[in-house]
């Protein structure tokens, strides 16, 4: 049975991060993991089956974390449009704090290996669920359209927010991604014809 | 000199798309390609350099395609809407016919190997150019808004075509693509307020 927490956990979840990003997930080698982390091989699969359990287990601790995060955040608006904005500055944040991090989240969480894929998923259906959560509220409060197709918003709310992530992370970071929320939230909620003229927001 | 043309070269790249749509660029080898496009591996290698020739030649060819059919019908159209739209129908249409081929664009354009990033791009680019001339155009047209952020607006189209197009494979194709169509087109120009009543669009 492989460990799942300790100091030790978090050293090697951070190399991974560090390595992955730098690598890429078929490229990194577990020995390089581990010696990023300053521990030996070993010891890692004390706390890890495999690289594939690495690979999961980065993406259920660094996303967890920044989903119980936008969790919070979310909690202190709230309105609709309170929420969404904070669901986009969040998610620029977050990820932009940590180049690696970032690179990582871009490149790796769309896998071919099915078994991976299956891995990374409940992650990426919790961050919907806040995405429909916010999509439901803003019919209830007649902010958002009435005939909105559901699905097709929640898609273009995760989709723009990866793409300028990753054209943040494609330019290595050379924008001001901070500088992106409000443009972005505006052109979620207004689209390409932006704000109606003496409308509110 | 690797040969760039020809009957076995499109044969090949059928083989390719769909050894490494199923496997993973990482998990194909060049063995399969082979095997697939019925050909011997030493046919495959006076065609290509090595794997990674391959799958940038897959994405040159494949996309190429894809773009100049773009191309062909956005000259169809003369208003931003129009064109607008014949790109996100365009977009769903062309990826949606052949299942291999929207996995393989979905998965395998997220590269950590800067080599391959860097064969990539030429073509991600070109279909970029594309969507920032419909949003100039919109532009001009005052349609769009004038106070439009230029860089997030095609980060917007583009991520929320990719992303619908990523959760259509990641669901095996199980739901009706081009029903999406219409919602997507209109939540782009109008956002998730809807249109106002009253306006055209």
């Amino acid at each position: 049975m492989a460990l799942k927490k300790g100091e030790k956990y978090e050293v090697i979840i951070e190399a991974a991060t560090k390595v992955i990003a730098r690598h890429g997930y078929y490229e990194a080698k577990v020995s390089q993991i581990a010696k990023e982390a300053g521990l030996g091989d070993g010891t890692v699969y004390l706390y890890f089956k495999n690289k594939q359990d690495i690979l999961i287990s980065v993406v259920e601790e660094k996303m967890g974390n920044f989903i119980e995060l936008l969790k919070e955040r979310l909690a202190t608006k709230q309105d609709c449009l309170g929420k969404l904005y904070q669901l986009v500055e969040t998610h620029f944040d977050f990820l932009s704090q940590d180049f690696n991090l970032a690179l990582f989240t871009q490149v790796e969480l769309r896998q071919a290996n099915r078994e991976i894929r299956a891995g990374i998923e409940p992650t990426i259906k919790e961050y919907y669920s806040l995405i429909n959560k916010i999509i439901e509220k803003g019919i209830e409060e007649k902010v958002f359209s009435e005939n909105l197709n559901k699905r097709a918003a929640a898609s273009m709310i995760f989709g723009t927010l990866d793409e300028t992530m990753t054209s943040w992370v494609m330019r290595d970071g050379r924008f001001d991604i901070h500088a992106r929320v409000e443009p972005v939230y505006d052109l979620l909620i207004n689209g390409l014809k932006g704000k109606v003229k003496g409308k509110k927001v």
